[in-house]
């Protein structure tokens, strides 16, 4: 199968998107689960331009990606520059990836308004840039900025500067349609020009969603010769997004017969889409193609018995090849496969007649109806497991807590205390503390109950905390008297890992991702001492 | 401008959606909202499924619809019965609609495993089904479903089916892309085979959306000769969706330079588009295309500066001719162009060396370095600048709220309690509330202790409710302790609206944000009565 590189740039452009703030952290994580995935390349920011991103850049050089490499994005040189004293560039260089882009003019009315040179002076500065670059990197590339846009302007211009990049030593040169308002027919004539006018250059596709035909756009791209297609997950980006690689990847693999992820990642697909949204913070959009919740989901009657008779009468694809699911709507289905692939994760062997097996089933399914999500949560993911199969001792019970939140604006003090009660064996212990807001406050008192008892929960921090409003059918439930769900982040020297709470009320939902949270690190360091004890 | 007819089936394919409930009411006022856009063609149910669309068609023809026919939309008769005894052609002729559309297969798979009869029986049922109805619609369509799987699989079956469809009456033959996985270049071939095979055939197109293409093949089929586009509002339907009407529809009058809707309507198109999803209760999708909330957003730096100047830079169309509108984001409120920029919006035009403009520009700046973030919550903003400019009144005074909050374990009983005392002119009220969690709590005690002094909050609700966590370099105040912003959406009758709180506690956040919503409802009910007021 003829592969296509997929560039990944969910972390750059997609971060672009009105509603999307990630911290350094969170694109680590990012990274780290787009490399399992499998894309080619990571785009992980825009170095010059903000500390988060440079930050990522030094912070990423301690993983061990797998599959993909790290790529760092800036601009030409500035007009006013020469390459070696732009600070755009150099700041490039310090970000130390394998592989660099950069973004150039092609479009007359952005070099002379937004760049404000003359034409031949742009030429110039992408040559120069280029070729100031070149040496530095494994692998550079070239995003030619509203390459469509400028080619309907003035197709020779447009090609110049792709001329210009070729010769300058780009590795690709990546067709932007930066405003997204292409259609496809004429985008594929323009991609065909290209080729006419550049045979040897390997081309890359970077389409926007603006006219709703981004993927169309970049299969198009594909079908004329682009060997390089560049989007996001989930189709997060500026205005209406990029384009969606959770709708590309399949379509090209499973329908063009192209080979975009290492043989057998295809099913990660979906997983990796609700793990970006829930580190965006972001509600998955449910009829997203192929890996939304409702992507194969069938309502009742005629639809549903067809299915069952054979799924080729209602679903272009078998779900399970993007890891999504079938869901047959008012009627439970069974996920016992997904479940014993999850438990053999965790090293448990079980057996689909296994009496624990179905206790699982039944108490995942029953959560998860209640907005428990596990996707980015595996760490209660891993308790509820090890408590349901008998190997999570108890380390405490919550017996009480209340929290009296006080606000006087005439004084402008506003108060905050817990008070928590727990029993540990036989010892009851009952504290109190004060919080900057009531889940420090309840997350202080909890740790002050528990200190003596287990001396290592100390070692652990909060490192971040996460609140979403679950959307409901139920108009009576919308607002603030909706359900909502908290991921927790912890850490200590070792690990960090995350759980979750829901509840109708922030502060009990806060809670149970905060007990979670303490249980899983009591747990995982008697397991990681277990273990070390057998070893030897 | 040659003229593509527009087939509206929100109200009916589109409530397949697995959260999509309309009530006969509900319908009616889509209805009526769709003819004021101006489609050719309203599908409002098939009646012969339930009661609702057999309701909606009764109720319908008491309202004088300009421009929009309304369709009923059936089965082809069952393969045991003849036409004249079959129940569901029967409830099509009793919904008394100019429109009639029938649904027959043409997919040998489904004939046999979905159907269960043969492929012979199968035409003589499609002839039968429409020669029956002919004489009773003053239009009559026939949707090929599955027509795309149908002619990969057996090309001279599938165009028999249309054949006979053709011979047999059908004003227009629909090929339905029922399982949206075929590919747009795919489709061109097939619409153009059909062409071929019956010349004088008009041919609609109806895809679905499940391979993220379902706008590039309603175009394509448009480009090979279609003349008919099925579609429904924001793309609204089962699974992945329906193709968008909303992106469908200007890419043809704007790109294509075809019409769709009578002169001058396309304007309505954005508001129909927020208007459908309030009825439908589902949050709009703010990346959509062209009437997305984000779909002209511009963040910050170089997108501004650059579509202040010309904004054909990054806009592919002007936002105003589809009825929205440009947004620029207040995330980087740097400078004090920004601010007169965002001024004028809400109809200030400022000079900026009013005194006024530098007590905003440092008020702002004094609220974004805490964490505020007005990008997303525009009402507060609108507050902010018309309280610094004393436009705004004051509506009541906060005096002191508490919060108690309290889970006890062992009997599993978790209240929650509120009490608020506010001053509204010389009169204090303090009132107490139970909840579902403190914010609803709290919102509940402050609604009541309002009540009585602007009857007109009980318009408004709460839609929406948002919490992100605010990084900060300082680890001190990392996890439980950070700073949080909360996001509520509210809305009434006429519109909706954001606002923002931040805090290190989330209840104080939530009460900020909480207050500003209620101070802007009364804000603006003012705003438009004086607007009423000076126009007549």
């Amino acid at each position: 199968m003829d592969r296509i590189d997929i560039y990944d740039t969910t972390l750059r452009d997609g971060t672009q998107a009105e509603d999307i703030n990630l911290t350094t952290e969170d694109k680590i994580r990012v990274a780290a689960k787009l490399d399992e995935l499998g894309v080619a390349y990571i785009e992980g920011g825009w170095p010059g331009s903000n500390p988060t991103d440079k930050r990522f850049f030094k912070e990423i050089r301690n993983y061990d990606l797998k599959t993909a490499k790290v790529a760092a994005f800036g601009s030409t040189h500035n007009p006013k520059a020469t390459p070696d004293a732009d600070p755009n560039l150099k700041a490039l260089l310090a970000a130390e990836t394998e592989v660099l882009t950069i973004f150039g003019k092609c479009w007359g009315i952005h070099v002379t308004e937004a760049l404000r040179t003359t034409l031949e002076r742009n030429l110039e500065i992408i040559a120069g840039s280029l070729a100031y670059l070149r040496p530095h990197a494994r692998e550079l590339f070239f995003d030619a900025e509203h390459f469509f846009d400028g080619f309907k302007a003035d197709p020779d211009y447009a090609l110049a500067a792709l001329a210009t990049a070729h010769k300058a030593g780009a590795d690709a040169l990546v067709l932007c349609d930066t405003n997204g308002g292409t259609l496809p027919h004429d985008l594929g004539e323009m991609v065909r020009a290209v080729r006419a006018a550049l045979p040897g250059a390997v081309l890359g596709i970077h389409p926007h969603n603006d006219s709703g035909l981004a993927v169309a756009n970049a299969l198009e791209g594909v079908r004329q010769g682009a060997t390089h297609v560049q989007g996001t997950v989930n189709g997060y980006g500026e205005r209406c997004g990029n384009a969606n690689l959770c709708a590309i990847i399949p379509n090209l693999e499973l329908k063009f017969g192209r080979s975009c992820l290492p043989e057998g990642r295809l099913p990660l697909l979906a997983p990796t889409a609700t793990f970006v949204a829930e580190v965006a913070n972001l509600a998955p959009f449910s009829r997203q193609p192929y890996v939304g919740d409702s992507a194969f989901a069938h309502k009742g009657g005629v639809h549903v018995s067809a299915v069952a008779r054979n799924p080729l009468t209602y679903e272009h694809i078998d779900p399970a090849l993007v890891g999504n699911r079938r869901r047959v709507l008012l009627s439970d289905l069974s996920g016992q496969s997904n479940i014993l692939f999850k438990a053999r994760e965790y090293g448990f062997e079980l057996d689909k007649n296994d009496p624990f097996v179905l206790e699982l089933l039944t108490t995942i399914k029953e959560r998860e109806s209640k907005g428990y999500e596990y996707s980015a949560a595996e760490a209660s993911y891993e308790l509820l497991l090890n408590r349901v199969l008998g190997r999570a001792r108890s380390y405490f019970t919550p017996i009480h807590y209340r929290i009296l939140d006080d606000q006087a604006f005439t004084r402008d003090e506003l108060t905050t205390e817990a008070t928590v009660m727990i029993k540990v064996g036989g010892s009851l212990k009952h504290t109190a503390s004060t919080g900057r807001g009531p889940v420090n406050a309840l997350d202080r008192a909890l740790r002050k109950a528990l200190r003596g008892f287990y001396p290592r929960i100390s070692e652990m921090r909060l490192l971040d905390f996460k609140v979403r409003v679950l959307t409901s059918a139920n108009r009576e439930e919308s607002g603030t008297a909706s359900y909502v769900r908290v991921l927790c982040q912890s850490g200590d020297q070792n690990r960090r890992w995350t759980t979750v709470g829901v509840s109708h009320n922030v502060i009990e939902a806060s809670w149970q991702a905060l007990e979670d949270s303490i249980n899983y690190k009591l747990f995982i360091d008697d397991k990681d001492k277990l273990t070390r004890a057998l070893r030897g």
